[in-house]
Order: structure tokens, then C-alpha cells, then sequence
């Protein structure tokens, strides 16, 4: 494990840089498709695999990669964090200055937040007491990440969506 | 799109926020399947893509979503920047400070970048004249990131990983 504070914060930095730019490659490579180029899109999703490859080389160097137990905490922190401090902070500025994109934008996350952070929360308890989750399908909206381990719905509660937008895993 | 400078700078943060969360649930998810975990892998692979949602919306509230052409061209500079400006830096304070493990990561992010800015920059010609790239296969080592067009090779020019690791795009 990387150990120098300057280091340390330039791996990082590195790891926010190619998690970017995985997250850009697979928004373009979304778009290219949309307008029916293939091979363009196919170039951005193999090129986003190789970002990948190298955030996850930096975030074991920084020594961050756990068990599925501590992996699990890491995950409910962070979604805790966005729910309590980052989202609502970002939401009453956006209010004040009226901006309404960002509103809607800030809204659909948040609502998933929640639901994401009672989903770890459930899996740190079940993990403890076995290996494994009961096996169970889960649909996310593609407009706003809505997440449900019921039924498909009709249309998303969140956006209003009709169940077409919904992938399922 | 929104105006305001703060809540721009929020968004920005945002977007590297959901970036970074998809990115480690990515992880979380290989990790959980190493260990045998399917249905902890595929939560984490469920949630990770609500949070591609999420930094999408963010993204496109900023503006940032072009044609293809100009997706293009936002690749190639982001990839010349931590090419000629991110990674050089970091690459010399590692040697300074020894830290043996940062400089892997980085080598092996630096040698995969070279080629993603060629190839950028070539699709950026070819998207001029035609619709779409050529069909052709792309391989990308697991362990480096290391990319190529042309065939499956024998073992990673890059890190030494054998043809097994190599995914096909
Ligand atoms: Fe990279
Ligand atoms: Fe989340
Ligand atoms: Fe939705
Ligand atoms: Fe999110
Ligand atoms: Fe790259
Ligand atoms: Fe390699």
C-alpha cells in the first residue's frame, strides 16, 4: 500500500480522473449508439474498460479494496454522505439561485440515495449472518436510477417513466 | 443548461461523485464475484447503474453532452492532458519518493493513454468522412488497461499478462 501523503493524494486524484472519464466514455459510447454508430460506441466501451482497469489499479494501491463486509460499510457511507451532507447542501443553493435542471437532476439522485443506503444497510445484516444475498431481481429507472427489489412498476414513482425504461438485473 | 458558477461547481462535483461511487461499485462487484458472492455482485452492479443515471443527468445539465464529433474531441484532450500534463507529474514525485506500487499503476495507466489519444484521434478523421468507424475487434488486458486493434496478442506488451486476461470488445 502507497504510504507518502503526496502520493497517496495523487493516486487519489487519478482515481477521480479515470472514473471520469469511464463515466464520459460510457455517456458517449450511450449517445453513439442512439444515432446508430456501432463501432463508434463499441471504441468507447472498450476504452472505458481500460479506465476502469486503471481506477481500480490506483484504488488498490491506496489499500481501499476490502472484504464484501468492509466494501459494504464503504458503500453505506458514502451514500449516507450524499443524503445528509453533499445533496442537501447542493439543493438549497439551487433553490436560492432557481436552477431548475439542476433541481430535478439533484432530486432524482437523492431519491435513490435513500433507497440505496437501506439496501446496504440490509446487506451489512445479512452478509454477517450468511455468505450470500437471497437471490431477487432489482430494476433501476434509466431516467432517474430509481431502485426496486419488488415488481416492475408501471411507471417510476420518482420520474414517471413507463416501465420500458427500466433495466433489470 | 445551468448558469449559475456555484451550482455549476456543484454539479461538477456531483458528476465526480457518482463517477467515483459507480467506479467502486464496479469494484465491489469483480471483488464479490471472486469471492462467489453473485447476488452482493449484482446489487452492487444494479446500484452502480443508478449512479451512471445520475452522472448523466448531472452531465447533460451542464452542458456537456455533444454530437459524437465533439465527444470525440472532449476524449482526446482529456486523455493528452493526463498524457503530456496528470500523470507525468505524478509519475516524478513517485520516483522521488519510491513508492513502487503508485508508479505500476501509473506506468500502466500512461502506456494505455498513448494509444487512447491515437486512436481518438484517428476516429476523429474518419468520423469527418464517414458515418461510423470501420468493424474491427478491440482487445483490452485486464490487469493494464493496454488496448489494441490488431489481433489477440501472446502475452500484455505492457504488464506481461497472458491472452487469457485480454477482454474483446
Ligand atoms: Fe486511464
Ligand atoms: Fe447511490
Ligand atoms: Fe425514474
Ligand atoms: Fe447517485
Ligand atoms: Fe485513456
Ligand atoms: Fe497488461
Amino acid at each position: 500500500m502507497v504510504k507518502r501523503p503526496m502520493v497517496r493524494q495523487f493516486l487519489e486524484d487519478a482515481f477521480a480522473g479515470e472514473s471520469k472519464a469511464h463515466m464520459k466514455y460510457l455517456i458517449f459510447a450511450e449517445n453513439a449508439e442512439k444515432s446508430g454508430n456501432i463501432n463508434l460506441a463499441k471504441m468507447w466501451r472498450a476504452i472505458a474498460h481500460a479506465e476502469f482497469t486503471h481506477a481500480r489499479n490506483h484504488f488498490k494501491a491506496l489499500g481501499y479494496l476490502g472484504t464484501n463486509g468492509e466494501n459494504l460499510k464503504a458503500s453505506l457511507d458514502g451514500e449516507n454522505f450524499e443524503i445528509e451532507e453533499m445533496y442537501p447542501a447542493y439543493n438549497v443553493v439551487s433553490e436560492l439561485q432557481n436552477e431548475k435542471e439542476a433541481l430535478r437532476s439533484i432530486h432524482f439522485a437523492i431519491e435513490a440515495e435513500k433507497i440505496h443506503s437501506s439496501m446496504y444497510k440490509d446487506a451489512i445484516e445479512k452478509i454477517e449472518k450468511n455468505d450470500d444475498l437471497d437471490e431477487k431481481e432489482i430494476y433501476i429507472c434509466n431516467v432517474c436510477g430509481y431502485t426496486t427489489e419488488d415488481s416492475l412498476p408501471e411507471k417510476c414513482p420518482v420520474c414517471g417513466a413507463g416501465k420500458d425504461n427500466f433495466v433489470k438485473f
